[in-house]
Formats: C-alpha cells, structure tokens, sequence
C-alpha cells in the first residue's frame, strides 16, 4: 500500500512502541492488556512515520524522534479508545476486530485510554530529562505541538463538533473543516511539525513542513472520507458505508463525491507543488502523497 | 475547616485556575463549559495548596509554582469526572452537585475529562517553554513526577483495581494498600515532592518530603474513610455511607472502625514526628495536619 519507506520507518516505531509502556503490575494488570490490545491492532503507524521522516528531512537523528513518535501514537490511539465508546460513535469493530470496550468492558476502556494519553505524556517528560540539554528547547516545542494538537484545540474540539454535528444534523462545510481540521488534521500536522523541531528545523523549515502538515491532514481526511465510500471493505476494517449509516459529517455528504474529487484533485496539486519546492530531501513525502494518490484513484 | 495560610494558597490556585484554560471556539463550546463545570464545583484545592507550600517550604517563590498548581487539579478534576462516570463508579451527585456527565451527557463528560488532562500537560510544557533555563531541570522533575501519579502507576492504577476489587468482592489490606497509594496517595505525594522541586528543595529535602508526601496521602484516605461513615452529609457534598452502600473497599470495610482509628493515630504521630524534624518553616504542613485530626476527632 505504501512505498519501502514508510515501512522501514513504520519498522522503527513498530520496534519501540510496547516497549515504552509501564512495567505491569499485578492488581492493574487489566488495563494495561486493554492498552496494548489497542496498540498491537495493526495500526498504519501514519503519525510517527511522518514524524520520523520530518526529522530526517531537517536533517536529524531519527532515532531521536523515537519516543516521540511513539507518544503520538499512544494519543492517537487513546482517542480511538474513547471515540469508539458507546456513549461516543458507539462502533464494535476498528481494523477489523472488536473494539477495546467490547473485548475489556467500559470502564476499561475508558481507563486504558486515559493511560495512553497520559503515558505519551510521561515519556516525552522521560526523553527530556534524558535528552541533551541543547536539544532541551527544540524538543519542548516538539512536545507542545502534540498536547496542542491533542487537547481542545485538537482531537478533542473536533470530536465533540463531530458528535453534536450528528445529533443536529449540521451538513455545511464550515462545520466539516472545523472537524477535520481539528480532529484528524492536527495531529498529522503535529507529527510533522514536532518531527521538524526534533531534528533541528530553522524557522523556514518549519513554516514549510507546517503547510505542508495542513495539506497532508486535508488530503488524509479527504482520502478517507472517499475511502469509506469506494474502499475496499476488508483494507479498510470495517464496513464500506459506515460514515453515511452513522450520520457522520463527510466531504461526500456534504457536497457529493464529484465535487468531493474536485477538492481532493486540488489539496494533492498544492501538497506536490509545495513538496517540489522542498526539494529532493523530500522524497518520502511525495512518494507517500503520491500512495495516496493511487489508492483513491 | 482548615486555617488562615490554608485559605490564603487557596486562594492564589482559584484566582488563576480558569485563566489557564483554553480560549472558548463557538463549535466546541460544551466541552469548556464541562471543563469549567467541574472545576468550579467548589473543590478544596489541597493539591494545589499542598503544592504551593512545599515550594515555599523549599525556598522557592509561590507563584512559580502556580501553573503546575492548576495543572494538578485539572488532572484531579479530570479524574472526578471519569471516575464518577456510568461505566465507573455511576455518581450522580459530587460536593453536592450533579455530576458532570448528568449535566452535559456522558459523551461530553469524557472529552471533559480528556481536555482537562491533556490540558495540565499544555500548561506545564508553556511554563517550561517560558519559565527561566536555568530552572529546567527542576520544571521537569517537577512535570514527570506529576505525570507519573496521574497515569498507570499512578490514579489509573488504582481507579481499575477499585473497581475489579468492587466485582470481585475482594476485601484484603493488601489490595486496600495498593488502591489507596495510587488513586489518592500518589497524586498527593506527587503534589509535595513537585512544590518541592520548583521551590529549589535540595536531595535531603526532597527524600523527607517524599515521606512526608507518602504518609499525608495516607492520613488524608483514611480520614476521608472514616468521614464517609462518621462524618456530615452536608460537609462531604454527598450521602453519609456512600462508600458502603457502592461496596467500596475501605479501612472500616476492610478492619473496622476501631482498628481503622487505630491506624489513623499511627499514621498521623508518624507525620507529627517527620514535621517537627522538619522545624518551624514546616508550620503550615502542621496545622494542615493537625485540622485534618480535628475534623476527625
């Protein structure tokens, strides 16, 4: 589905991910098994990919960005924990198997989400006080772009735009790029932008990939949004459809897939026009722009 | 309830709890409307006032320490709303206000609850992005041993072992010990060591206050047990009992009240002692001591 690439750098997130997790202890052991189950369930890796390929990309250490990279994706999947509850979008299935609350309970799942989100914060805590001194700043940022874009300004405001847009049945594009922009894009983005500040980004740099961070949301959104109506259901892991049968705000919904296409076509033109400019550095993200394309097309 | 100095670190905590919060965006306006709900439901602020005196205690300026202050009781005020959830311990009333989720409706509740979390960490990394260099190192001990008391070695640890021990009808000391040094001890504790490291506190400083930090979550759960049986409805927010009636595991359930009193007087001559060790400057941890004995008495 992805170039060489992504899947060496997925490789090095795949690598540390379980590894930074606290140590089991025996009277709370069922919380961490709910917090693994969700980070073992075959996730695409996309945030710490781009984070890692970011930092090269400024031309640092990947090895650097590391536990970084694994603390966005112990956020993102915290919040695909909570978003799958039943008082939430209420879904059984993610990837294709039972979603944490059906195989651990609620109570569970709400509680292996909450220690997700706060280990992410924990060992990005860990990676500063161990980190050089030098890099003290630029990791700092780093960590603020993440708990930004995880917080209310993030993955937070546009879930709760997303669950009230259902129940009220808002369909206009101002409230679409309100979720989108908050719930899917600002993490993307953060992974990018943290990616460039962790490998030692000057301020050009970072105003560039930060563009480019909130094209490749838009694009991923968009993607998505198509996928769950031309996709293949066994790719995606659930059901083709699901959007729409769950009342869920999407670019098709809202404007129809013509012009949804017409969006997309558009968002790519800017990302490769933008990713030409960066330069040959930026290899990987015009052959993974470029995947993504192909999938859709 | 308590004394002057009390009153007066309460104080400086309530002036900026609200002004760390985010800024208010139209579509997501519930979900900070819940964040302010719960914070302003009259909480006591211990940890925030805990944490502002162990910095003075250590020689450090008050109000150093006040964005970490508020950042601790958004991570307490969060876990009051989780824990208070359906799917948890299902608490409709809390200091004698509905609860959040009864309010705003669970869906919102959580995210609540996830913004407040996510939100102490965005304030902590702002104070350490703009507080002063050379103070770093003692900002992220500070912020990590915060993060290590709100998550699975911490509250979350003990919120699933209150709740499996619930089911399972489990009634030892040994499990009572587990769940208390985690879902109330540790972020009380961590409240202390953190003041301690903002204010400047030195290793033997650090280490004693540990202590101290370790027994004062200890005397607090207990006398929070005992209250719950002997104490006013009116003065807990909630009915005389509760714990009881919800097969809460507690000092009284698990060795009766005779003996729970017993353990209580151990534990709060052993914190007399490490005060007075401690010598004059500790005055305010004495007197917030001894009120607690007090209310107990």
């Amino acid at each position: 589905m992805y170039n060489e690439e992504y899947y060496r750098l997925k490789n090095i997130a795949d690598r540390d991910l379980l590894k930074y997790l606290p140590e089991e202890e025996e009277k709370s052991r069922s919380v961490l098994e709910a917090m693994k189950y969700s980070l073992s369930a075959g996730g695409k890796r996309v945030r710490p990919v781009l984070m890692l390929a970011a930092c090269s990309l400024a031309g640092g250490n990947e090895e650097d960005a590391v536990p970084f990279a694994c603390a966005i994706e112990y956020i993102h999947t915290y919040s695909l924990i909570h978003d799958d509850l039943p008082a939430m979008d209420d879904d059984d299935l993610r990837r294709g198997k039972p979603t944490n609350h059906v195989v651990f309970g609620e109570a569970c799942a709400v509680l292996a989400g909450d220690a997700l989100l706060n280990r992410a914060f924990e060992v990005m805590f860990e990676a500063l006080i161990n980190g050089d001194e030098k890099n003290r700043n630029r990791y700092l940022k780093a960590a603020r772009c993440i708990s930004e874009a995880s917080g209310y300004y993030g993955m937070v405001g546009g879930q709760i735009a997303d669950i009230e847009g259902e129940t009220s049945g808002k369909k206009d594009m101002d409230h679409l790029k309100f979720i989108h922009k908050r719930k899917t894009g600002a993490l993307i983005k953060a992974a990018i932008i943290a990616g460039a500040h962790i490998g030692g980004g000057d301020e050009k740099l970072i105003s560039d990939l930060s563009e480019l961070g909130e094209l490749m949301g838009l694009e991923f959104q968009i993607a998505d949004d198509i996928l769950d109506v031309c996709g293949d259901s066994s790719e995606l892991g659930k059901p083709v459809g699901s959007d729409d049968k769950n009342g869920k705000l999407t670019y098709p919904s809202c404007v129809g897939m013509e012009k949804t296409r017409e969006i997309y076509e558009d968002v790519h033109r800017r990302t490769m026009e933008l990713i030409e400019k960066l330069g040959p550095e930026a290899k990987f993200f015009k052959d993974f722009a470029g995947d993504l394309y192909y999938r859709i097309n």
